[in-house]
């Protein structure tokens, strides 16, 4: 990967061995995706690191400065990758905040190569067997914390595989490991919720505002019987699900109209790539 | 704090913002008391750190070295408290595990002076809102995701208070912020179980192995009835509580022994203060 870093407070893509963010993971963290000089969901980046600020008791950066960031890091790039790490900064030995708070921000970027096949033809998934603890007082964040996301992602090395999804402790499904879920089944779309455990992603976000979305909870056994499953993210946009072991689907029609939706706000679709296999 | 550091791949007390300990809390940790050149307890720190890295599929550091580089930073100190953090390394966007790992090594020390009157009269403590996750994936572990106890360590700043219990999403008592949990109940030492949440704590197990110890769940209103609470700490020792909102207690006998087996493993207990108020 092509990196470039900047961090404030630090030099050189470095921060403090002692940074809270390594040695706690507290923190949070965006992942977005920069289109020729524009970052089309910044609004909803924003208000959600705001949000994970104030329940983590973190001082907001400056936002401007954040997105003027991010894009300097982009010059050049006409499809890139940025991410935007806000942790508590350096504190002394113990969990305790520190009494005055000196938060590291750190940005970096990365030319983006979408996947066109996962978009156009989707992925296929599997069902992880680490599933998610119920923590209210940390869901919808997306925080530092990611072991749980960690260890999901370990179970399966088969390339073939494009996710995982992952059920919250009461057998629920919560989301992929980097994506939210979503799933049309009985005519409705929904989604589950994430006021107990998962991401309140972007793009989870932006569905919800431009489609009627119900959010519930399923199972596995629910997603089967569904006529069409797809997964989100910010970055990687509207993914159809294509497969879950002998179950398989098409793209269907609320995933198409939910691309030409991320096209229209500036999130181009990968073209297809020109295999002549295909 | 006068810490001195030690990162191995890095230099100058800083590790890249792009390594895994930062960007998801992607490791482990041990934190230790070194006297006059000794870990007294480096064994137990040891097998924890080795089967941490196991569960995580962290590839393990050479524990010599390890011991090595902790009494190097501890040089001239008589007493000190180092930390041991390993996490997975740079790793590229995404959770999958780095196809080649390259594990971060930080050590750090610095002088520790312990609070006689924690040791010699105990501790008041509280009862977190912030309530422990179930994760039997992660349960038992020294991780470095701990905004759990971020959280419910900034639940309060009164300094009478000197620590703060967790309970479970059950409502059993788990363990305090950063350090666990014993009782007397009806004439039988008890403490949590670690294989739903919390630590398995260095000190806990030197407990367990000097003393029976049954590992029950309980809870606040059976902790009132206790005859004798304390806290353990591979750093701090065996430390009494003396209180529990209006609820208090003496350093009871099972403590006081503890105390005096901490000391004879080399971990002295603080010097009572020579305070004139007292």
């Amino acid at each position: 990967m092509n990196a470039r870093f900047s961090v404030d407070f630090c030099d050189g893509g470095s921060v403090s061995a002692a940074d809270r963010g390594f040695t706690y993971g507290d923190g949070l963290f965006e992942t977005l995706r920069v289109v020729d000089g524009v970052v089309p969901l910044w609004a909803r980046h924003a208000a959600r690191l705001l949000d994970g600020c104030a329940r983590l008791q973190l001082q907001p950066p400056a936002l401007a400065a954040v997105r003027d960031e991010i894009l300097r890091l982009c010059t050049g790039l006409p499809d890139a990758v940025a991410r935007v790490t806000l942790s508590r900064g350096v504190g002394e030995r113990g969990y305790a905040l520190p009494q005055r708070q000196h938060p590291t921000l750190v940005t970096s970027a990365a030319p983006l190569a979408l996947d066109p096949v996962a978009t156009h033809d989707g992925l296929a998934v599997r069902v992880c067997t680490t599933r998610l603890a119920v923590q209210p007082a940390l869901a919808g964040l997306k925080h530092l914390n990611r072991l749980e996301q960690v260890l999901a992602r370990a179970e399966w090395s088969d390339a073939a595989i494009g996710e995982g999804l992952m059920c919250d402790m009461e057998g629920n499904l919560a989301c992929a490991t980097a994506a939210n879920l979503f799933a049309v089944i009985d005519g409705e779309l929904v989604t589950p919720p994430v006021d107990r455990c998962g991401v309140a992603g972007v793009a989870r976000a932006e569905v919800m505002a431009v489609r009627p979305v119900a959010v519930a909870s399923f199972t596995v056994a629910d997603l089967l019987r569904a006529s069409e499953v797809f997964l989100t993210s910010a970055v990687r946009g509207i993914l159809p699900v294509r497969a879950l072991g002998a179950r398989t689907w098409q793209p269907g029609p609320v995933a198409r109209a939910l691309q030409a939706h991320w096209a229209s706000l500036g999130l181009p679709l990968p073209n297809r790539a020109k295999d002549p296999d295909r």
